[in-house]
């Protein structure tokens, strides 16, 4: 297959290509990757598909947001996850899919924070919920056998060092258990799926 | 209580209205109520709590999204809902938290499509997921014994005939039923829960 992976540079994105470059084409996109782009910008995306041309599989594992406490949080501060993890991932499919080979996949990434709250974590629980809603919807309504999932991770192992104070008794979850998710989903059958590591 | 009754005029709010008025001193906020307030705009929200003074607790039934095929969805569309559904009931919170008294309730509305799709509803889908986990995520950061929850209902009977077929399938649920899990939220004790009334 050939297929895009957004985010590459990131914690899950270098394993993922560890895992998919023996047996895939795989095209590293991300600020400064094999093709550049920057998700905020819906301009931007469009340049990354029409530079690969056709492609089998996306798999994201990119997007921000903001964290901080809600006291303190503008409506601005809200957007930053909105624009970014989002509406970023949400244009990848938007648009992706009048350039994807039939029968092709889409696999975004949200996170535990949709269910699991943590101090200061509110833009991110929002962003993640809606993107497992944006799965689930969304996958129904595509055409050609084009599938649609998200996979949803806990705490990951190789973020626990940095982040693991701000998940108190999170448990973390192997890489390999997050990268496994995305492989049901590009190499399975699984459509309109919220593929829970945790 | 004092009670501020966001989207009074709708089919949900005219229920509230007749359940909550007898018991509560209940202020009816629409386009056209008691006070004026337009969701979509934040300076609207500030002008509305501005105008109400310190109040009890807060009840939503408002918020719009787009409706219509993922196909011919633009990104515009997609924030039609973020910015009214989502973004309006968000900084009613966001807002109402600084001049609501301590121990007040928030109760926002979400809906079955978080869960369960339809065709069409993909931009109310994504709402409703962020939605319900913004209830989730924020409630924990509250202090005064602020309490928050969202309402996350069926199609309900009085939309029946109006939305039926674009939900098939779909069980209406009752205004009884639906007003009463705010009841739950309003006059009870829950807080960061999402009370599904399906």
């Amino acid at each position: 297959m050939k297929i895009i992976l957004v985010g590459a540079s990131g914690t899950i994105g270098q394993h993922l290509f560890t895992e998919l470059a023996p047996r895939h084409e795989v095209i590293r996109a991300s600020r400064n990757g094999d093709v550049t782009v920057d998700i905020t910008s819906r301009a931007s995306i469009e340049a990354m598909f029409t530079q690969v041309g056709p492609f089998d599989a996306l798999v994201s594992a990119t997007g921000g947001g903001h964290f901080g406490p809600l006291d303190t949080m503008t409506e601005e501060d809200f957007y930053k996850g909105i624009r970014s993890k989002l509406m970023g991932q949400v244009n990848l499919v938007m648009v992706g899919k009048d350039y994807i080979n039939d029968n092709g996949s889409f696999t975004l990434v949200s996170g535990i924070l949709a269910d699991d709250p943590i101090r200061n974590g509110v833009n991110l629980s929002v962003v993640n919920g809606a993107l497992n809603a944006f799965a689930v919807s969304a996958a129904v309504e595509l055409k050609r056998g084009l599938r649609l999932n998200v996979v949803c991770p806990g705490l990951v192992e190789d973020s626990e060092e940095e982040l693991g104070s701000a998940f108190p008794g999170h448990i973390p979850v192997s890489m390999k258990r997050v990268v496994y998710g995305y492989l049901k989903s590009v190499e399975g059958v699984l459509t309109g799926e919220v593929i829970r590591i945790y």
